[in-house]
């Protein structure tokens, strides 16, 4: 067996997934609870009764690279051919680090708290990684020189994700910016930053995220209709980058799966056809994110204010911010409250929780409720 | 940028059919040509309507991999936890190369003529491949002692397919049998038979194709519904073995691509659940198999008798043997018909030209006839 498999940490999200019962309130979800718009299912199931099922081209149908292109756009982008259609931004992230990283001698850096799988995914493809911490003293406010000072000889490859899971936060443009300037000001081959957009639709400042692959052109930027369109088990994603790295991907691609569905693309191009589809479902968690907030405020219960996603952090209370494991065990025991613990998201994480505020506001409202009442009694 | 997609070289087959112009007969596909049944993609519509489309566990659906254990029994199996949903069966096999074997030290062999992708998939992941040639004299007709004689102290893995692309051959339950005595007498680390079964509903044998997973507890059986159901653009397929191997297998797909589609999840459960569905389309092979056979025979075309898939390999005149490539480049150019060089499928299949039989009774008989012209011409 692969050794590289076998040392791959269990999952602590699906640890504690693992002990939900029935009739707890679930806020550890990693997906929305919005129902798709199932016109582009119907769609799709009509070209397929006239057209069949057959294979796309590796990379995805043309016109459907062309309009990802066009939504995400690069640097230096070069249209159709900046473009890979994945299998969810999962394979996207995947094809990413396999095409571009030299496991002999190259190094990325991830920053944390984070989802865990972008360190994973180094580990399985045996390419060595360090953790950046964000700062929590400052809610974990993205920071380029925290990135910067923690460059090494060997770095090739810095992970981001903007709108962030599990903090909210959201990269601010100055920042990108200085990050970009840092990267190009050094020597040697480039270094390419893994920007993770995933939630970028879902986003609560007042005007839309800003994206590094705008001003360095050694980007790659990773996104899906998973998050905003509620449509994770469509499976429909793209890597977006220079030219010669989606070549690679591609190569990639063909052996990891040949290529998205033809389904799922069908349905991707009549979503992108659909003027404000893709922003549809913002206006839902604007709303449920103000329930959160106002909850929060009713109940006590100190939370980093989201700027994206659909998940916030809790500050821990101090007798419980050494163990968020054991405090998201006590919560579901004895509050019938499903969390997920900080420390899922990196060391950084430890001394917080993240909810999921997918739920229904009469639920987020009760799951504070008893939130609040677990801290006071243990804290 | 990592130098093992970088080695891998370019597909032959993707070289022949950029070649392609609107009006050639195309005997090149690798896909069919028949219309799926549209009634299963409405069913999966109609759930997504009502359920929405959330993520599967990353292993699939539970009655899913029930539904495919029962379907591709392995001995000593475990029910569902046998079975990963894979993203067609492209997936399968690359999670099996990725899970099974380690790179520092584990030797794969190939039997060829194969798909090529074996072998790229082997250097991709930095694994040492052996390739195992079956003798042309016999047709390649699959025979263990090929295998057995072949195996070294570090092979961990045999990949075999049945029925094969391209020979069309199917391998008798005879010489599995022989071949999984052969590998459990065997000292050492087991060896595993990755047997490639995507045209196992494809067979013009008397009887089904056999398995080896039937009597070597050490199998891993990739499928899919691509070729039988012709949903080549669906990406849905399977990866059955032993539980310790899935559990593995299942961990790497979650960094691949969390799991398969939801969408095409629900169409094959409502393909599995209707009765002789997967062999709908096995009749209309067998008549275009006749129809293959009684224009080669016809215009004189020397063709191996294809037992399964939809594939047969036409021998070249001796003037053209040494160049497959340029004998499908001339037949391209100077008659406009689209074949396949044996050369992309190993070194053993110089000497020969793949076609696919996925056509109209009409275009076939005519590109067979176009054919025999050219062989006449240059033989």
């Amino acid at each position: 067996m692969n050794p590289a498999v076998a040392e791959i940490p269990p999952s602590l999200i699906r640890a504690i997934n693992a002990r939900k019962r029935p009739g707890d309130i679930d806020l550890g979800m990693g997906e929305p609870t919005l129902r798709p718009d199932p016109a582009p299912f119907q769609a799709a199931t009509d070209w397929v009764r006239e057209h069949g099922c057959p294979y796309t081209p590796n990379a995805g149908w043309e016109e459907l690279r062309e309009t990802i292109a066009a939504y995400s756009p690069v640097v230096g982008g070069a249209g159709a051919r900046s473009v890979c259609v994945t299998v969810g931004s999962q394979e996207a992230l995947y094809l990413a680090v396999k095409a571009v990283l030299d496991p002999a001698r190259d190094e990325v850096l991830v920053v944390e708290p984070s989802y865990l799988a972008y360190a994973k995914l180094c580990m399985l493809e045996g390419v060595r990684h360090r953790m950046v911490p964000l700062p929590p003293d400052d809610g974990f406010a993205p920071r380029a020189d925290a990135v910067l000072e923690a460059l090494g000889p060997d770095t090739r490859m810095v992970i981001l994700n903007t709108p962030g899971n599990p903090t909210g936060r959201v990269w601010p443009e100055a920042e990108l910016r200085r990050l970009a300037e840092g990267l190009a000001a050094r020597r040697g081959p480039p270094v390419y930053v893994l920007s993770d957009e995933v939630y970028r639709e879902l986003y609560f400042t007042p005007g839309p995220p800003a994206s590094i692959a705008r001003f360095h052109p050694h980007s790659l930027v990773v996104g899906s209709l998973s998050k905003s369109s509620a449509m994770t088990g469509l499976r429909l994603g793209w890597l977006v980058g220079p030219e010669e790295v989606i070549a690679a991907a591609v190569k990639v691609h063909q052996f990891v799966n040949t290529a998205a569905s033809t389904f799922a693309q069908l349905v991707a191009l009549e979503l992108f056809r659909t003027p404000g589809a893709l922003a549809a479902h913002r206006p839902v968690y604007a709303a449920r994110r103000a329930a959160l907030l106002s909850a929060a405020e009713r109940y006590g219960v100190p939370l980093l204010q989201p700027e994206g996603t659909f998940y916030a952090l809790v500050r821990l209370p101090a007798a419980l911010a050494g163990d968020s494991l054991g405090a998201a065990g006590g919560l579901l025991e004895q509050r019938r409250v499903v969390t997920v613990p900080g420390l899922a998201f990196g060391a950084s994480g430890e001394g917080w929780l993240r909810l999921s505020w997918v739920a229904e506001e009469e639920a987020l409202d009760e799951a504070l409720r008893r939130m609040a009442g677990f801290f006071a009694e243990c804290g």
